[in-house]
This record gives structure tokens, sequence and C-alpha cells, in this order.
């Protein structure tokens, strides 16, 4: 491959390489990190490697405190709040300029609060402002303290670059959050008002959920298996919304065709999420959906799978759906007590339910005060 | 503002200024362009400039067929598609590594293939990977025919550079992707399955969502005011959930006091949706869905609004649900024929109907086939 190979250029040459490494090396972070905080602390810490700082700091805007604050300022634990006017760092929020200040007690736009409140001593700031597609502000990047001299034109550039990905990072994360709250938010609704057929089931699906993902979460399932729980909990009876009225709320028993009618709900939930697109990771929740009147023994329905044959995150919903509903008053009959449930659960343990299932409920039950250490 | 001054290195610093600046236009090029091969086309055309390169190519994998794709090739406009292993890109998209070919035609991997079917002749090639988050190879970036000279380290590392931030770009927009679908999705068959209550509804709040899109288009509404459209009217009859099966499916005329009950419908759709967090761009879906049964004349209800107080939406919207239940079968009649229903809804343009939206569904049903141009 050939080389460059001007001699009297190389240190800058050096520098020029040495700052598109770094632009490499960034773009990847901010592939990596999926936390915003924990990406743009990394984003920090290689910007001031990179361009020759003691510390880079990122304010983003509050636009209704009106203020900026720090999502990550190096050497700095605590978030550091100011009007979004203030200082250098609100000169150029407001502007949209960069500002390179070579010495800060010369600038009167200088704020001397920070620095009184850090006990750090700034010298020199170089700071850009950070903008979305949009053209609207999403905060600044600023540099404090080079180590060499003062800041350059190039360091200008190479922080305008990374404030760029930045707001591309933080505009897509923002999207992708509202999208993932819009989708959260209509499974809780469909949920609700699936139960608002039948006033006295008024918050079941909810119950089985919190039951649900408690349990799972003291069995120390991972992140995507307690989301899939989380979901496949909230849309476990949608099915239901296939069951006539005069059925779903009668006062008495059941007969046995009127059961039967009712157990259909199961397929009817399975076939209805089969049409969701979930999202890769959340590919399982039809299935562990339509585990949840399955039994151990084989004795459940709609299947009658057996052990292993259940999924994981089924066996964690049986459990939780049976004991949210013996606590919850029905039609035919009033709540029993958290004791009693407890104990008709534990009965089932090994037979109906999971063991381990069984005891991860009974911990989060101590653990949210529930149910008393003893029992 | 210290300007670094060493003209020796002059030249060189020009080149690492000037990719510097390329690399901020792309980042903020990332952020500028919604749709995917646009946007790759014009990064493809800055980095052909910024590099010295007759052209940038972009292969995206396709794992199903184990094909590369062309979702830019500059200065060709049909896709290429070739074998995941074939010529330099293939082996770049094989091995993960960089290519930087000086000879084409001293090269084995290379695939003259390409060159035969495009006319083009190809002579050196610059070629890297494009790997996203996990690793997973995602396709390769290829520059062919620098203008002067050899392909240099720098252009690989400004290469890798510019597939970082596409990677990323790409892997967002997936991710993005996969969210709308699973909300679509979501939304689709939560409007099936309440309708799934009365099989005779069945397909109303897709054929409303037809209508009213397509005459929102022939209004000229731009593609956020469509989507809004798209949802209020998949939703609009969501509030029919509450209400009971003897009134929802009665097979003769209502009673006041059930005509009453149905009314409420509206009332619920907008409570329910009201709690779902809709984007920003679609913060209007409750409001138009809340007016469907609303008139022109004030004659409507829940509010008996009038002329300006209707969403536009709404007023779309109010069209198409006549129009579809119209000629649609009820229980307690058979379908209307498409002339009829026109005329009835033409009927009521400027009263009960906004008489622009009655043109406008009008002229879809004429450009989709249902009506005839004379009618």
């Amino acid at each position: 491959m050939p080389k460059l190979n001007d001699d009297a250029a190389a240190p800058h040459l050096e520098l020029a390489e040495k700052r598109l490494r770094s632009l490499v090396d960034i773009s990847r972070a901010f592939s990596k990190e999926v936390e915003l905080s924990a990406l743009l602390a990394v984003v920090a810490r290689r910007t001031s490697d990179a361009i020759g700082t003691e510390r880079t700091s990122v304010f983003l805007r509050d636009p209704e405190c009106r203020e900026l604050w720090t999502v990550v300022a190096e050497g700095e634990l605590r978030e550091i709040r100011i009007p979004e006017d203030a200082g250098i760092a609100g000169w150029v929020a407001m502007r949209g300029e960069p500002a390179v200040v070579s010495d800060v007690t010369n600038d009167p736009r200088w704020n001397k609060e920070v620095d009184r409140k850090t006990g750090y001593t700034t010298r020199n700031i170089l700071c850009v402002p950070m903008d979305d597609a949009q053209g609207e502000r999403l905060g600044v990047f600023q540099c404090l303290n080079r180590t060499q001299g003062s800041f350059t034109e190039d360091d200008v550039k190479f922080l305008q670059a990374i404030a760029s990905q930045a707001a591309i990072y933080i505009q897509n994360a923002r999207l992708l959050e509202a999208r993932k709250q819009m989708f959260d938010s209509l499974v809780d609704t469909l949920a609700e008002t699936i139960e608002s057929r039948d006033p006295l089931t008024a918050g079941h699906s909810r119950g089985v959920m919190r039951y649900a993902v408690g349990a799972a979460k003291k069995m120390g399932l991972q992140a995507d298996d307690l989301e899939v729980i989380r979901y496949a909990a909230l849309l476990h009876d949608y099915g239901k919304i296939g069951v006539p009225d005069h059925i779903l709320r009668k006062p008495t028993v059941l007969t046995p065709a009127e059961y039967e009618v009712i157990k259909k709900h199961v397929l009817h939930t399975q076939q209805i999420l089969a049409r969701i697109h979930f999202e890769e990771r959340l590919r399982d929740v039809p299935a562990v959906a339509a585990h949840h009147h399955e039994r151990l023994d084989g004795s459940g329905y709609p299947k009658g799978l057996r052990g292993e044959d259940i999924s994981p995150g089924g066996k964690v919903i049986a459990v939780a759906d049976v004991f949210d509903a013996m606590t919850s008053r029905r039609h035919y009959r009033g709540p029993m007590s958290v004791n009693q449930a407890v104990e008709l659960i534990s009965d089932g343990a090994g037979s109906q339910f999971d063991a381990d299932v069984v005891e991860a409920l009974k911990r989060y039950l101590v653990e949210e005060g529930t149910l008393s250490a003893g029992d």
C-alpha cells in the first residue's frame, strides 16, 4: 500500500492521522453503547484524548426549565445545571456558533459560578453547538483546558464532527424511545380495554405482569426474557375478546360447554399475537402467552404440554395468573388471602406449577412486603 | 483563532483539513436524509469527492439469497447483484478486511463480469467492510478508479470512518422500521379483533382507512397528515369495545336508549386513544378519531361541532366511514350499491359532509375503478 512520505509534514500528518483514527473509533463507540449517558461518557473521554484537553462536557438543553444540564461532565459526578443562556456554553447554545476562548478571565461571557461550585479552575474553553437534523439545538459540546497551547481551527472542526454524530445518535435514541413508548402504551391500553368488558377483571393483566416480572427477576432472567414475559403477561388474555359477554360475566358456575368456550381464549390469544410483527428479540411473546394455562404434569390446556415442552416464560406467567386471579374477587367468589393463595400454589409446586417459579414468586412477595418472611 | 502554519506541511494539511471537513459534512448528511438509498447516494457522492475517485458503490448483504446488491452504484441506475463471495467486494464481505487493489487486471479475486455488464472499465479498487455494532456484516463500501495515483492508507481509514457511520445509520433505520412495523401490526390486529365481536363489521376499519387515505391523497394532504388519518381511521371504532354484545349485534332497529349507548363509543374511542403516547407528529390521532361522527352543520355527535371546529382529518374519516358502512351489509339491511352510496353522500355535501372531501372521494373511487367517471 503506498505511503505518504513527506518528512517535513510528519508531525502534523501524525496528528491528522490520529484524529481520523479517533473519529473512526468514536464512530464505532456510537454503535456499541446502548445507554445514552454511558455512550457520551466514552465519547467525551476519547474526545479529550484526541484533542489533548483536560475535560470534555456534554450539555443537553432542557427546554421546559430553560436550562442546560451536563449529561456528561468529566471529573464531576454531580449534574451541573445552568440557565440556558449562562456562560460561554449558554452563549453557544443561544447563538449556535462555536466559541474559542484562550483565557476565560478576559472573557465577559465567562460564568465563574460553575468553577466556584466544582472547585475546578478553567483556563480556556472550546465550545460548539449540537443541532439535530431539523436544526433544533440539542445542547453543546465543550472542551476545557487544552493541555498545550490554545484551541485551533482543527480542534473546532473535529469537535463539530463529534457533535454532529452525537446529535444523530441522540435524535435516533429519542425516536426509538418514543416509538417504544408508543407501542408500550398501546399494549397497556389494549390490556385495560379488553378487561373493561368485565369490571371484575380490571387490572388483572397488569397484576399478572407485576407478579410474573417480579418472580422472573428473582430467578435471574435477563433483560430480553423479562421483556418477553412483560408483553406476554399483559397480552395473555387478549383472546378473551372472542368470548361472549354472557359467558364472560356469568355470575354462577360455568357449564362444561361454556367452560370449553372460555378455554378457547388461549388459542385466540396465540392466533392474534402471531399476527403482530414483534421485534426479533421479542419473537417468543405469542408462544409464551399461549402457555399460561399449561401445567407441568400435562393436565393443562390447550395442548396438554409437559415439563420442558412448556416455555420458561409460560411457566412463570401460569403461576402469576393463578395467584392474581385467586387474590382478586370474581363473580362467583370473594378474594382469597395472600397466605391462602400462596399455600394453594405451593401445594401445586412440582405437579401443576414449576417449583422454582413458586419459590421465586414467594421471594418476590416477601420482598415487596405482601407476604411475611416466615410463611 | 490560532492557525497551524507549517508551510512545508501545507498541501497535506489541506488534505487532512479537507477530509475532516468532508467527515463533518457527511455526518450532517446522515441526519438530513430520511430515505436510506437517497442518503447513501449523497454519502457516496461526497465520498468520491473527498477521496478523489470516479465512483463509490455501497453493497448490502442479502443473507437469504446469499448475494450482495448495490443500494447505491454511482453512474449505474440498475441494481447490480453478485454472489456474496464474488469478486473483490465478495472477498471483503467474506473476510471482513479492507482490500486495496492498484491494478485489478493483476488480481485473481477480480470479477470481470460486472464491468462486462455495465460497460465500465475498472482500474483500481478500494473496498472496506461495513459491520454493525454486534459485528454482523451489513455489506461493503467500495471506491472505483482513484483519479490520481493509487489508494493510500489514509483513504482506507477515511472510508472505514464513513462505513462505520453508515452502519450505525442503517442499523438504526432498520430498528426504527422494525419498531414501526411492530406498532402498525398491533394497530391492524387491534382493529380486526375489535370487529371480530361482530362478524358483519369485519374489515370496516380497514375499508374506512382505505377510503379516507385515498380521498386525503386526492386532496393533496402530506405524509404526516396521511399517517394521522391512517391510524385514526383504523382505530376510530376502538370505543365499541365498551358496547355490549346485545346492542352491537342487534338484528333489528335500535331503541333510542340503545342508540345512546352506541353513540358513546366515540367518547370511549377518544378516552382510550388519549392514553396512547403517540409520537409528536401523530399526536392529533385521538382528536381526529373523535370527530368521525361530527357533521358540518353541527347536527353530529358527540359535541355537535360545526365547520372549522371539526379537524380536517375528522371530516375525511366521517365521509369514508359512512361510505364504507353504506356499501357493506348490516344486521338490519343489505349493502347499498356504490352509485347509490355516492349519490347519498353527494346529497349531504355542504350540510352533513365537507364538499371537498366528497369530491376527493369520488375522484379516488373513479381512479380505483369502483365508480365510472360519468357518475
